[in-house]
């Protein structure tokens, strides 16, 4: 197919979906996870055939990680549906109703945006997250995955194809396809029928995207996250989420990378490193933190800003919560930054003034995450401050339209107007 | 002041704004309100040496229109700027609060977006209204008005910076720039620092702004707007309804540009084509309406797309609601369309069905109207879906952050973390 035929087909399917009842939509999405589930030995035999052939052609290990879709990541994906399925119909609600003085009645009602493009690399989880969030939220999906996982994806498309197909619904609202750079850069002028565009992958991805599209893109860069430990915190409950926002998933954007420590604490310091290296993480010091643990790598100016997704973390000692906020806002990207006291007031002046998407207090970085917020999965985490920002779930995939009912209100007096009290 | 000046100016303004107090922000606008009050003739003149310059160089008339700016204007905009002054405080509020299973505390709050670059022509109306509602949401703005302008611009400009100042705030929180079209090109670069940007003019504006923005762009494209009188309408009240919303503000995009009539309504049809030759309107019609009026225009393939702007209707008749709105989605821009309808079922019909920012029902399309909306003004009315679609207030230009609260929450097994079992 062209491109202008895949998006006009994924137009025409979204008008079809957003007219769809809920019942209809959570169908597609049940019918989805009962295929995972059937159809098991047959997506991890595609998924081997993609893998075996990244791995000839020297693909690196993380990358291979991230290409894995074995009977663990299936059966965690059934367990995703379910819970979409599950969650109230984002679209169709009305909410903000208000009654004006002249009598008109004002509402906002959410509406899907209509056609969704997504363009990932990598991880075939993607393709049935996406396709199940664009689908709850009614608008139709055009999923772009990346060629080292052509016959998973395939065969994925296929069976969101089957899904819809039982519902009566057109298998074009969940559309997967390949295609070439050309074809992709050709996706990305039908600003005509296609609403949105994610990508989600490396820096160069998401810039190239963002510089040749034409239609409203939503980002989602790195993280270079942090932990502040702040003088008022409870040590024992620092270390625990430290370690946890370090070592339980490095390899995701929201894993800490910077740790900033209250320089008040120095007996203490010492402490986290010792976790650390237990833990098999490479620990990188400003140079007061080297004066308290000499025999550790001095962190360099870039390291500040570097996002390691890997078991290695800076270590910076701060004057106090100000001094903390400057670095997060100066070094970070506005991703996901935590605090660790127990003083109201240092955690209301972090959560105030730190410039990021998701900010916790008490609680490790890992619970930046869509399914640990009840979203049942996310699409992504949005680093721009558009639209939706932080971990995007199927609400954050609808927009609203205003509602205005009255009983034939006019603003002027229409027996006023005459051809020669008219405007022009 | 070179771009990468004004943009690094604007970020560090907004920084101070977004800390300061809701009662400072508002001090702002109560003082640009007063020095509007007491500094008119100055305004007037400067205002009138704009206009007397475009004139001399052949300025269209609707543009001097646009670019006048007396007393009444002026006074238009200070009742506004009280509005703005008296809402309430649109960030810092927190909102969808729950508490997870887990024992976390969650909560969205409303933050300012930072630094929002405005580019506009002609009314200076713009840099009163632009300026406030930025402020009010705790944001900077950057205002590019036309050049016509210029003298008017610069004296509000230095009106902000005075009013600024006077309680202690920067006077680069609101930056009048006017500067080249190469200029303007480097600032749309500046995705680093700005943070949206916001075009208002003509369609090839939007589009070489969209084009060649790094930035995230909410755009304001022209208004194709729609009456549709179903057969279920009170005639009158359907005849006053098309009547406002063609010739109280023929200049502005809300303003309806075709009227779609039921066909069963054919003894009614001649009532609505008089009263629009009562008024000084040029009506133009479909096959039908002109067996009906043999003597009016006949439209033509393109008047069915045509932004007037002017004294100028085009009347189609169709065959029901789902006629109505397949003419509408297809032919119009989104933007606002009305239903007149005594009849529930087809008002629901056309309310979930019109693709359209604003959808009303029994009431002009005038309505759709920051003003009338209680929003105090509007920067401009968004087309696009994403983030702010209709009506865009001080509300509008906001965004938000996650806070999540814990006591010490971690995901993993910290104590299960050691350099055997880590994920590398």
């Amino acid at each position: 197919m062209t491109t202008a035929i895949i998006s006009q087909k994924g137009k025409e399917a979204s008008r079809i979906v957003s007219l769809a009842t809920a019942e209809q939509r959570n169908a597609v999405i049940r019918g989805m996870s009962n295929r995972l589930a059937a159809r098991k030995p047959e997506i991890v035999a595609a998924n081997l055939a993609d893998v075996a052939e990244a791995m000839m052609e020297g693909t690196p290990d993380y990358l291979i990680d991230r290409l894995g879709f074995g009977e663990e990541k299936i059966d965690a994906r059934i367990r995703s549906l379910r819970k979409i399925e599950a969650l109230p119909d984002p679209v169709g609600r009305s909410y903000a109703s208000r009654n004006l003085p002249n009598g008109l009645d004002v509402m906002r009602v959410r509406v899907p945006l209509g056609v969704i493009l997504m363009i990932y690399e990598a991880r075939p989880h993607v393709t049935v997250n996406a396709g199940a969030l664009c689908l709850k939220s009614a608008n139709s999906a055009i999923l772009r995955g990346g060629s080292e996982a052509k016959r998973c994806n395939e065969l994925l498309g296929a069976l969101w194809g089957e899904s819809l197909a039982e519902v009566g619904l057109p298998s074009e609202a969940i559309q997967v396809v390949s295609g070439s750079h050309e074809e992709i850069r050709d996706l990305l002028q039908e600003n005509g029928t296609i609403d949105l565009v994610i990508p989600r992958g490396g820096k160069n991805l998401i810039e190239a995207v963002n510089e040749s599209s034409k239609i409203p893109v939503i980002k989602h860069y790195s993280g270079v996250c942090h932990v502040y430990v702040d003088r008022c915190a409870d040590v024992e409950k620092a270390i625990e989420i430290a370690l946890d926002s370090k070592c339980l998933m490095p390899e995701v954007c929201n894993a800490m990378e910077t740790l900033l420590v209250c320089q008040d604490l120095s007996d203490e310091i010492p402490k986290f490193i010792d976790e650390f290296n237990r833990c098999g993480v490479e620990v990188r010091g400003c140079e007061k933190i080297r004066e308290l643990a000499p025999d550790i790598k001095a962190a360099v100016e870039e390291d500040w800003s570097t996002e390691y997704l890997d078991n290695i973390v800076s270590i910076r000692a701060v004057a106090d919560v100000e001094d903390a906020v400057n670095h997060i806002n100066s070094y970070g990207s506005h991703h996901t930054d935590a605090i660790v006291t127990e003083n109201t007031e240092n955690a209301d002046a972090f959560v105030q003034r730190v410039d990021s998407a998701v900010v916790l207090r008490n609680a490790s970085t890992m619970f930046c995450d869509g399914e640990s917020l009840g979203m049942g999965a996310e699409i992504g985490i949005s680093t721009d401050k558009l639209h939706a920002r932080g971990p995007m779930g199927a609400e954050e995939l609808t927009s609203y339209k205003l509602v205005i009912g009255g009983d034939g209100h006019v603003m002027g007096d229409p027996k006023a107007f005459s051809k020669e009290a008219s405007y022009h």
